[in-house]
Formats: structure tokens, C-alpha cells, sequence
């Protein structure tokens, strides 16, 4: 067991690697993304400049208010092209995704509440959404740990021996865990959404489900929202499945890291009173 | 101790009241939201209308595939605005804000990667990044858990008597808890963005505070992104602060609530071998 002195000075550090990691992060970020950034913001310039070049007669500020209205319209997810009026963002398919986005905490946030009520009752929603949520998936990690001890027990009487040790057995049930997991909840879904989804690369699908499942979900590219989607409401009752799913796997998966004693990474944090 | 049967069926009936909660919210949302949509695209036809009633020398193919472009464009974060140049969005205090939004989950996606490189690498710093963060605020919760523990124990010997209960005690202790969170993290900072921002009334700064902290993070709104911000650098940094601070103790009540003896919910849901 560490001493107070050494747990302080450990958080220490692992504090500063934090704030240098997201200073790392800032500066990967800012130089990748930059060039992409000016490219679109030029051709967006000439297409602006062509339009007015090719339409003289069109006033620059009629133009100009017309684009805040697109734009402003565009936030609360109106698309303002001729076909617009075919995509309802709040059908009952729609709200529900919505719904089960927020009790996750995904948050795509694609189309999100526009009205002060809508907002009000979005909160609502979430304070006890949230928790219920929480609570649910956590009786069900607690569950699946069970089973997956079982099958832990099992695959130890099976393969145990003197020349190998507890830790080894281990990190290869785990390691079978993950890359079953890696299988079933990232690859096959990327390859069946770059299947469903047109113009979605491989890479665009596994963004996508990384994004979710981590609940981080950016809402840049979203599952289900082509305006020419077939089947929308079988299709988002497929996709709230696959997310609730995806993110209790990874509850789980994070619960057994966090269980196993050789990867207890917090008692280099705590000291002997604290434990 | 409740028998397997009996939490079976709790948990059987927990799952349902989850789908009924969610089939709620999806008949709320969509009653409450589909109205207010449908005044913007109301707006939206009627202005596109105008506009090219007032200019018959445009051609609606021009106009349509303009429109497409300011679309994607903006998708993209670029506003077509005469000012658009202005907004920097890869800029290094924007990309440090990208990064804290990424590792906390709350992934506004206001802004996102554009690019194939940017989305790798937005995912491998992920997969590192939010271990870190969920370990380094797990040990800080640890630590204010201890901390509150002992402020709790100097409450129960300063009011402890016969005529109180010691659940009452710890519920005072956690009440004035909450209702400090509360202050400090919704309703003061609420009054801070509603005076920064232009254009944000009460009720926008506090479903910001709410949505950011529970790191569903919409996009829908996010504070310090007005083109004319001044001093960005510093308030995307102050709000860094605000957020990592914030989901720490939300975190930590959370862990609080979940500590309570009388609040185990869990137990309705795990027989007597299961725990
Ligand atoms: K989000
Ligand atoms: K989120």
C-alpha cells in the first residue's frame, strides 16, 4: 500500500498528463482539421460569389437574410430543399429515438427541442430518464457479470495448470470478451450500416458506432436519417435496440476491467486510510 | 432478501414501465414538437417562395444546388455568412474545447471531424482518452466522498438526539448537498451565460447547464460560439473548467445517492445468491 505522499504526488501527475493530453489533443485536432476547415469555407465562398456573379439582379441583402433564415431553419432541423417537406422530424419513430438518445445520454442532438416547453420537458424527461436508465442497465451488468464469472470458472477448471497462472487465464477470458464484443457490437453493425446507408464508407459506419456506443454521439452522421429512408420506423426500432445493447456490452465491459485486481489502476490514487 | 422469482419479476416489470417511459416521452415529444416544426418549415416554404417570386431571373436548379452546397457547408460548421470567414472553429481554444467534449462524453457535435484522418483520430483519442477521464474523476469522487463523509459525521454528532432518526440526519446532510449543487452548478452559472450570451434567456442557459452536465449534449446551443465572442480563448477555457468541475460532482451525487442504504433500488432486482 502506498503512503499519502505518494498517492498526492501520483494524482499530481496524472492530473498534469491529463491537462497535457487535452493540450495534445487541441493542437492533433487543429492541425488536421484546419485545411479541411478552409476548403470547405473557400468553395462555399465561390459558390456564394458564382451565385451572385451568375444573378446580378438579386440584392446582396435579400440574399443575405434569406440565407440566416435557411440557416436558422436548418438548427431545428428543417431542411430547406424542395423535398423538405417530406421528412418529419417528429413522428412518433423520431420522438422515440429522441427519446431513448437522451435517457441514454447520447444526445445526437440532430434534431432537438425547439420550443421553451419542448426544452422544459426535455429536462423533465431526463432527470428521470436518466436514472431509470442507469439503474436498469446497471441491474443488468450486475447480471451478465454473473454469468460471465460462471463462464470465467468454467474456462479456469478447463484449462488450468500449473504452468499457468490465474492472471494469464484471465487476460485470455477477457480478451475473448472483448474481441467478441469488438465483433458483434462494431464490425458486423459497421458493415451492415455501410450496406443500408448510401454514402456511407466503412469508416463513416464505424465512426458512427463508436461514437454512440461510447455515448459520446457527435449526431454529425446518424443512422436511419436518409430523407429517402424506406421502413424509418422499423428501422429506428432496430437502431434503439442495437444502442441500447451496444452501450449495456460496454457498461460490462468496462465494469470487468475495472474488476480485474492486476488492473486496479485507483490504488496508486488512494491511500491506505482512504481505500 | 427477496426470492429469484420475485425479482425476476420486478425486474420483468421494470424493463416494461422502461419501454412504457419511452413510448411516453416519443407521444410528448411529437405532440409538443411536431407543431412548432411544422412552423418553421412553414416559414422556411414561404421565404424561399418570396424569394424567388421576387427574383424570377433566378433558375431553380441554380438556387437548389446553391442551397445544397450552404447545407453541406454548414453541416460542416462553415456559415455562409458575409462573415463566416471570422469563425475559426479548428482554432486551438475551439479544438481544446472539441477534445474536453469528446473525453467527457458529452460530445456536443457542434463542431465534428470532417474528415476521414479527423475521424480516426478522433476515435483512437477517444479510446484513451475517456478511460483517463472516467479514472481520473473517479478517484476525485473517492476523495470527496471521504471529504463528505467526515462533514457528514461531524453533522451526526453536532445534531444527532434521541428524537432524530439517523436516515433523517443523512437525508438533511444530502438535501443541503443537492441544493448547494444546484446553486453553484445550475442556477448561478445559468445567470452568468444569460448575461454573456446575446440572445439567451434564463430558460436557454439553464437547459444549457442541465443538458451539458448530464453530458447528453445536445449542440443544440453551446455557450462562447457567437461569432462576435470576444476573449474565446478564455471563455472556452473558463468553460472547460465549468464542465470538468460540473460532472465531477454530478458524478459524485450520483455515487452519494447510490451510497444511501435506504435509497438500494438494486436490491428489488437481485436475489439473495446475486449479490
Ligand atoms: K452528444
Ligand atoms: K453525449
Amino acid at each position: 500500500m502506498l503512503n499519502r505522499y505518494t498517492t498526492k504526488l501520483n494524482l499530481f501527475l496524472f492530473t498534469l498528463l491529463f491537462i497535457l493530453y487535452l493540450c495534445f489533443g487541441a493542437y492533433v485536432f487543429s492541425f488536421v482539421e484546419q485545411p479541411t476547415e478552409q476548403m470547405v469555407i473557400n468553395e462555399m465562398a465561390k459558390t456564394r460569389k458564382d451565385f451572385l456573379g451568375k444573378y446580378p439582379c438579386v440584392q446582396e441583402d435579400d440574399f443575405e437574410s434569406f440565407i440566416v433564415t435557411l440557416l436558422d431553419a436548418n438548427k431545428h432541423g428543417v431542411d430547406a430543399r424542395t423535398n423538405f417537406t417530406t421528412v418529419d422530424n417528429w413522428s412518433f419513430a423520431q420522438s422515440f429515438f429522441f427519446a431513448v438518445t437522451v435517457v441514454t445520454t447520447i444526445g445526437y442532438g440532430h434534431v432537438s427541442p425547439l420550443s421553451d416547453t419542448g426544452r422544459i420537458i426535455c429536462i423533465i424527461y431526463a432527470i428521470i430518464g436518466v436514472p431509470m436508465t442507469l439503474l436498469l442497465l446497471t441491474i443488468i451488468v450486475r447480471k451478465l457479470l454473473i454469468l460471465l464469472n460462471s463462464t470465467y470458472i468454467w474456462f479456469r477448471v478447463r484449462f488450468s495448470s500449473d504452468t499457468r497462472s490465474e492472471s494469464k487465464i484471465r487476460f485470455v477470458h477477457l480478451s475473448i470478451i472483448l474481441i467478441f464484443s469488438l465483433i458483434f457490437l462494431f464490425i458486423i453493425p459497421s458493415i451492415v450500416f455501410t450496406y443500408l446507408e448510401e454514402n456511407w464508407s466503412f469508416i463513416d459506419a464505424f465512426y458512427f458506432c463508436f461514437i454512440s456506443l461510447t455515448t459520446i454521439g457527435l449526431g454529425d452522421i446518424v443512422a436511419g436519417d436518409s430523407p429517402t429512408q424506406r421502413n424509418r420506423l422499423f428501422y429506428k426500432i432496430c437502431l434503439t435496440v442495437y444502442l441500447l445493447v451496444g452501450v449495456t456490452i460496454m457498461m460490462l465491459v468496462v465494469a470487468m476491467i475495472s474488476l480485474i485486481p492486476e488492473l486496479r489502476l485507483i490504488q496508486f490514487f488512494l491511500s491506505e486510510q482512504e481505500v
